[in-house]
């Protein structure tokens, strides 16, 4: 997710605390792990159109270890390349050379996640979200030596520093970079690797997997850049992610928990939380990401085996739906999106069309209630319901089976994808509709990775996997080969400066509803695609070996 | 004294350390005083062409303890009148209002000491001294509600707050606006407080104790807000000024043996020092103000009592005169700055001819050097070489009795001002050639205080007091009526943007060799400008009168 639209936020109404499920999140607040980084190379970019962002990192003259040995006075500078994504803090010692420092030294620091944040500068952008998330400070360092540390978390690879000034008596010399980063997950945490035949697959896999360990902080953030918190849709991609790859339990839970805590009086779940400076919902409410709450828990529930928590958890699944319920036709039990209120969302696309992708996922999200209620020895309760919006979804099929959607009949991946993952069709018609869906001209295609996630998802449910590997290595494969560490919010392969914000240097790049490709390939595609062998790595390991393909041995 | 141009600075002779001079300093450090501040009034800047910078402070619509209940967004600001100069720490309180805070606030922080430095901003500043002077901070917090207390020191009295962004979901309000104030000098102390006839000499008494106090911190600064440091000539007339107001002799006592624990090796005294981050000599060196190192030692030892510090400094004293004993001519015994190296000040006026002015500060110094040897029972050294130099200052008056310097004659303030100071003339002839020179069409000006205090300490000597009060009520008058709470670095009552660095947003507007009034007022001139009654008051009952004739009764 990220940061919505002011017109898409309602007034809201109270919220009912849950002190206890609070309790239960905060006790299973994680100590951050911590490990320190230092920049890999000094290096310029050269303009290069053949690179997707127009620019080729080259390294510097100098070898980084000679960084100290530079002095740098008014209108000097450098970039730094880490050879991975991090989220941290960043320290460096800054000394002084010659005479004496008579006057202060200014600094300008910016962060990068991309190349477009430290070659385009942060003047002059223009975004609808609070500009105040660009990656830049300006700092100013009285007397030196000097060790710098910013207070500030930052998520990047790439550091610019411009000197802006310090006078005719003296320059300042950088040493000592390095970034303190942090994570839930710790450099010696151990997992599954599996040797995917293709090489692009293996990196896939890989920067999925940087993407989620950078997100996961004390909670499931949706990015560390930017708009850094738990969102409920992305939730439940992460944890999806996180059971096929670092297995950390206790961080799903407390993120359910926090949610379960803080619903509202109608039972409904906010679209997201913040943590500080205490737990509190969000204004926002999705209809979409209040009924996958249901999904959540179940897949929580049997990926961990805490039958517990999934009793504890029973009155919000069973909560969770009633605002999507209110969108169904009395008659036709197809939902409607005019019928009931709340944000639909699905996917950025201007104009989609929610009704067939909203009773995709409510059907979803009953099946998963009805599972979890199996699992817990409770009886199934959305069995009847779960019937009549399984003959209700034949409306959102057309005669030359199509998925269609609303009064026009609106033909769109978001529509298909959730059909299919609703499984409210004999999996031959959905294979079939899916197929005439993707190809069909009219179709609206996806605009954020979370709908293409789902798209892929939907192929591998009916056993399209040549279709979905093909839409992963050429989405997600397009971002590795633009020079990925992590996968991004967004992403365009006609135009590296696209942002649904207006400007690309306020895009995350290292974002939660990315990450999902670990996922698929570590499941349902796990036979497609071929493993050679899988062995067990630690987390530091996997990304010395990212540093060294990304800057040699330098 | 300022920064220097990098022109004037020379490569230098090592250091000769005294580790026993260096530790009677340090052992003098004064703890520094703190006091708070807050706000007195929320204002605007008006256009006005009737004031001096061209604005007229107006109170905001709301009074200054509405200011917390006011939220502010992007682009909202206002500006704080504190209602007088302060040196030290800026805090507030910052709270987000709104539904919740969802990404940084972005601040930026102006610290006026005039009106320029908040309505101009800090944008394009062109100025061959360090840009990293200019007094504004960007921040970011991350989350509220946060008590945001800024490391570094500021001197201001207007404080500008700029909200470059919040987001759409939120805004902030600022409360808790304080400034927690420093200086060695703390609102108990009490001093002196004689109550002049004239009320804007009164004023003129007040704003040299303001700028002297806000300047005594852990050393006599330059001025607190650019250029903090401890300079020769300057710490004269800070002493001085000391000597009739606050009285505080340790720490004049410790700037001068901070100065003679780091004579060079050929016994010059360097122009200025750093305490920060050790104790250092600066590479300036100025001829003049080597030799006054003698003048400020005597002056101590007599204002003191402490003749033991004499007995220490005195090889000191003797060898601070001796660079300037090159530039005299072998025969006549007149200063020649042709003769002998480095930078000769006296003003920074271009084009300004130093021989007969440097001719006059030599003699004034080897006289002072004479008397404090009278005082510590020695043999004065220097007693032919004041009468030679007596004799041979016969070269610098002119036929037609004006004061004139070099080669081509020069005539100017400078030469008239030390030449009459240095008494080198029988008292009526000094007294009708300092009445020629200044009346003369070619002389050339001051352009700094500093020189108009000795213009101005000229005329008293010989006793043209209404002529000195002349010259004070319009300078420093004209500061006064342009509403300086401390006097500036620089004042050209024609033009209120001049500056000798490019940019009056790079001047210093309280600054240490501007503080003189009160040194004459109370001294040479006490008798002339008569005196009602003296009391003795609290700085802090002076402060408090200061902030009430400023804003009233807000």
């Amino acid at each position: 997710m990220a940061d919505a639209p002011e017109d898409m936020v309602e007034s809201v109404l109270p919220t009912r605390w849950n002190r206890d499920f609070e309790k239960i999140a905060n006790d299973l607040c994680p100590q951050l792990q911590r490990w320190t980084r230092t920049p890999q190379r000094v290096i310029t970019f050269d303009k290069d159109e053949g690179q997707y962002f127009g620019v080729r990192a080259v390294p510097a003259e100098y070898p980084i270890d000679k960084l100290p040995s530079k002095t740098l006075g008014k209108g000097d500078g450098f970039i730094l390349d880490f050879g991975i994504h991090m989220v941290g803090y960043l320290s460096m010692r800054l000394e002084s050379r010659g005479s004496h420092m008579d006057a202060p030294c200014r600094l300008r620091l910016t962060f990068g996640e991309s190349p477009l944040d430290v070659t385009l500068g942060m003047e002059n952008v223009k975004t609808w979200i609070s500009t105040s998330w660009l990656p830049d400070e300006i700092i100013n360092i009285d007397m030196c030596p000097e060790e710098v540390s910013l207070s500030r978390r930052y998520s990047f690879r790439f550091l610019r520093v411009e000197v802006i000034d310090t006078s005719p008596k003296y320059k300042v010399t950088f040493s000592d970079v390095k970034c303190q980063c942090v994570s839930a997950i710790s450099q010696n945490h151990s997992l599954e690797a599996p040797q995917f035949n293709d090489s692009l697959l293996q990196q896939i896999d890989h920067v999925s997997i940087s993407t989620l360990r950078d997100c996961m902080q004390t909670v499931f953030e949706d990015g560390p850049r930017r708009d850094r918190r738990l969102w409920s849709g992305d939730l439940r991609l992460q944890a999806l992610a996180n059971y096929s790859t670092f297995r950390d339990f206790n961080l799903v839970k407390r993120c359910i928990f926090q949610f379960a805590a803080v619903v509202r009086e109608d039972d409904s779940v906010p679209a997201c939380i913040f943590e500080q400076p205490q737990l509190t919902p969000s204004t926002d409410y999705i209809v979409d990401y209040d009924a996958l709450f249901a999904a959540i828990t179940y897949d929580y529930v049997v990926a961990s085996g805490d039958k517990a928590a999934g009793h504890s958890l029973w009155p919000t699944v069973l909560g969770c739906v009633k605002r999507a319920l209110t969108h169904l036709d009395a008659n036709t039990h197809a939902f409607d999106e005019s019928k009931g209120e709340g944000w639909k969302f699905l996917d950025w696309q201007p104009g989609l069309e929610h009704s067939a992708g909203l009773h995709g996922v409510l059907l979803y999200c009953l099946k998963a209630a009805n599972s979890l209620a199996t699992v817990l020895g409770k009886e199934a309760p959305f069995v009847d319901l779960v019937a009549q919006m399984t003959e209700a979804a034949k409306v959102f099929l057309s005669p030359d089976n199509v998925f269609v959607s609303g009064p026009k009949g609106q033909v769109s991946f978001a529509s298909a994808s959730w059909l299919v993952l609703a499984e409210a069709y004999p999996q031959e018609t959905a294979k079939a509709a899916l197929i005439n869906t993707l190809a069909h001209p009219d179709a609206l295609k996806p605009l954020t990775p979370y709908l293409w996630h789902h798209v892929c998802d939907a192929l591998a449910t009916v056993g399209l996997f040549d279709k979905c590997v093909e839409i992963m290595t050429s989405y997600w494969g397009g971002m590795v080969r633009a020079g990925a560490d992590t996968f991004w919010e967004c992403y365009n392969p006609e135009d590296p400066r696209a942002s649904p914000y207006g400007d690309a240097r306020n895009n995350s790049f290292c974002h939660a509803w990315s990450c999902t490709p670990t996922y698929l390939l570590r499941g349902k595609l796990r036979e497609f695609v071929g493993v050679n062998e899988t062995k067990s790595v630690t987390m530091g390991h996997l990304d010395e070996y990212w540093i060294r393909s990304q800057v040699g041995s330098q």
